[in-house]
């Protein structure tokens, strides 16, 4: 037998700077505190905390920063000699985030951020910067929170061409709509309800209207089909104009209703869109209930991979931060889109119209002769083929409620048909389709 | 701003060789053919496969091997200097698939194997020859197929002490509780079903024993709890001796009948058992169908993560060697479990007897004065209090079917009360428990 190799000297600690120390800051810390040993293992050498920087130094976190170094300037973490990795959890797609990503990947440190924002926007020259300097950019909390799905696609699914990406990417919609669901709630009441638990900030729009999870299907939409991030061809419609009425006609079609973020790559292009869906019951994003998130990846040999976890929060979102800060600490880490930015495709949008499916359709419409007429013949005119046609007499959002289910045909048959019947007297208020997820 | 650093050389293909060519080499073979090139964008290099051996040269496999050089000693495999990685995806706990792994091992060669018998009763020794010879040593199909656990342990879930490990770790035995599930089928016949369909082998013994899961249980659980591997105690019941009565009254009771692996590391040490259990409809696991596996891990920060996809498979498990091999290429990987076999503990079995659960009784009885009171005696002189007692007089394996369900209590009142009943002359065969899985 060959001897054993000489014990290899124990490597130095791994030293990190936390920029910005709110509720996922204090997570952080909390977290390298509580699991220092087990991480040390694991990582094969200690993780310390060095320096940390925040706006006010005498805010009470709930956390005892004293045995680390303050600074009230955030770029002296990126010039301190004893900083190995610079965690940016001061939020912001611009600004003073992006100037210490800047900073800090400039001067050959390693980025760990959770910020989507600036990743959907300007994740590429970060990703290139990280290149240059032949650092690493590392985002697993950016993207479903605590769910390492970063990594689960970077490399669990590496070896597979992905047909599609998709999930519940936003937490504060997820729980909305899990109420809506549970009690027959108004999109209004349940949007109170979830501010009051603190599930949704005092303006929701950046979560209701789905800009949150657009930023996420971005980054997602890059790593799986390795093409250049492109936030600007995200559609994006949020959840504020779900009724009760859809809901319940959902539920009783089987399927639930779930804010779902999608990206294919098609002939055409790249599709990316973020939209309510009805999702069938017999679909694993069907039982996602409150303000976890999941995503499914479908790939050519391993077939479809479905992800659930705590999207949000500060443990799991710590838990994503100091995983990445192991990865950097083991050395295991590569470009941050799995590839470098010169070998991703520049994708041109996809022809989202041309897309066929199902679709449901909502209408409000007044209580008179002709009205239902006047949707068929829409429909008609437009080329679309109903499946189904429900008009049980309920009243909401200032008329009577009418849904539909169409035949499959393509999504721009819909529009027109939608457009048509927007424009009419007796349709009040616009007109809801969602796609019916196709398994 | 600086100038971009001198292109580095392009790297060397990593050079692969395949050991047995069954179903998964045949699938490892299409996979690596199919997205070669973008493999090869991801993985930073192309990976070529450069050699092939197994028992008969002259078997139709519906591929054509004829590219790559093939060895009729899988030795040579090891032996060729143009060999970079050895796949073993020979099978059997020991013998030559143990014998390759060796010899892989030793000669600094990195090993990508889908053998979780062999790592069950072998993965220690190997890894500490790994570790030894600095070299890979790789294993994400041999858990859950495709689903990439192993990497979403070791890697996305490692900033967390995890509480306990728990999933659906064999697609027979939950494609078999499926079938009785929806048609009300014996396991007998959904076994002769799963058989006739490929799900089953014709000795199905080591999948619906549990065996299969309990070597995948003993993996997870020493990656999950930093212990050393300890096949030896793993407890495992198999799924045999569930009547169709059994999946009806789970269902009564919200509840699925879920062949369930879970390790848990307690206070008095490493807590490892495969058995059927009941899960609760608002859980995850209660909702994967068919020959799928499903992992739930649960972390002190991050909470619960539930990752689902297929088992088993030429593609799947395809998809998740190749994975492996990508790291290798990316020279991504570090310690087997984690960290190395000297920092792993040597737990010892907790004590199994003490845990504390509801459970699911259920006794085939005779029809006769005194059956009632004979169970009930027998649950009170253990200790065991009853929460609910169905008798609907419905008859299967040859007498009366009685349910119950406990308070919580410890398992070992439970043994205590069924040996008691088993003995009876009243009671017929076996009488059956099952733990509801606890949230």
């Amino acid at each position: 037998m060959s001897p054993s190799p000489a014990p290899t000297a124990p490597r130095p600690p791994l030293r990190v700077a936390l920029a910005g120390i709110g509720v996922v800051g204090g997570g952080v810390v909390r977290l390298l505190e509580t699991n220092r040993d087990l991480i040390a293992r694991r990582a094969g050498r200690p993780i310390e905390i060095v320096a940390v920087s925040a706006r006010d130094r005498h805010k009470d976190r709930g956390i005892d920063l004293s045995p680390y170094r303050w600074e009230d300037d955030m770029g002296a973490l990126v010039a301190a000699d004893d900083v190995d990795v610079v965690v940016e959890m001061v939020g912001g797609a611009d600004g003073p985030a992006l100037t210490l990503a800047r900073q800090t990947l400039a001067a050959g440190k390693a980025l760990v951020t959770a910020n989507k924002a600036m990743l959907a926007h300007h994740g590429l020259s970060l990703a290139q910067l990280a290149e240059e300097k032949d650092t690493p950019l590392k985002y697993e909390a950016a993207v479903a929170g605590g769910i390492p799905v970063i990594k689960a696609i970077r490399e669990g699914a590496s070896a597979n061409a992905i047909a599609r990406v998709y999930g519940i990417l936003n937490g504060t919609c997820n729980y909305i709509l899990t109420l809506m669901e549970r009690e027959g709630a108004s999109f209004a009441d349940a949007l109170t309800a979830a501010q009051a638990e603190g599930y949704a900030e005092a303006d929701p729009s950046f979560d209701v209207d789905g800009i949150d999870a657009a930023h996420k299907l971005s980054i997602l939409a890059a790593l799986c089909f390795g093409t250049k991030l492109d936030i600007d061809t995200v559609a994006t419609t949020g959840i504020r104009n779900l009724i009760a009425a859809d809901i319940r006609e959902a539920e009783a079609l089987g399927h639930r209703v779930r804010l779902i973020g999608m990206a294919e790559r098609d002939a055409s292009g790249l599709y990316q869109k973020v939209q309510p869906c009805l999702v069938p019951a017999d679909h694993p994003l069907a039982y996602v209930p409150g303000a976890l998130n999941a995503v499914v990846a479908e790939g050519n040999f391993v077939g479809r991979l479905f992800f659930e976890g705590a999207g949000a929060g500060a443990g799991p979102t710590a838990s994503a931060i100091v995983a990445d800060i192991i990865d950097i600490a083991r050395d295991e880490y590569g470009p941050a889109f799995a590839m470098p930015v010169e070998a991703l495709d520049q994708a041109p949008a996809a022809d989202a119209g041309a897309r066929v499916g199902k679709h449901y359709v909502r209408l409000v419409v007044e209580d008179r002769i002709g009205v239902l007429a006047e949707i068929a013949t829409a429909m008609r005119d437009a080329g679309v083929s109903i499946e189904s046609f429900i008009q049980r007499g309920d009243e909401e959002g200032g008329g009577v409620v009418i849904a539909l289910v169409t035949h499959e045909g393509p999504a721009r048959a819909i529009d027109a048909a939608l457009d048509t019947l927007a424009a009419s007297d007796h349709v009040v208020g616009a007109p809801m389709h969602m796609p019916i997820l196709a398994l």
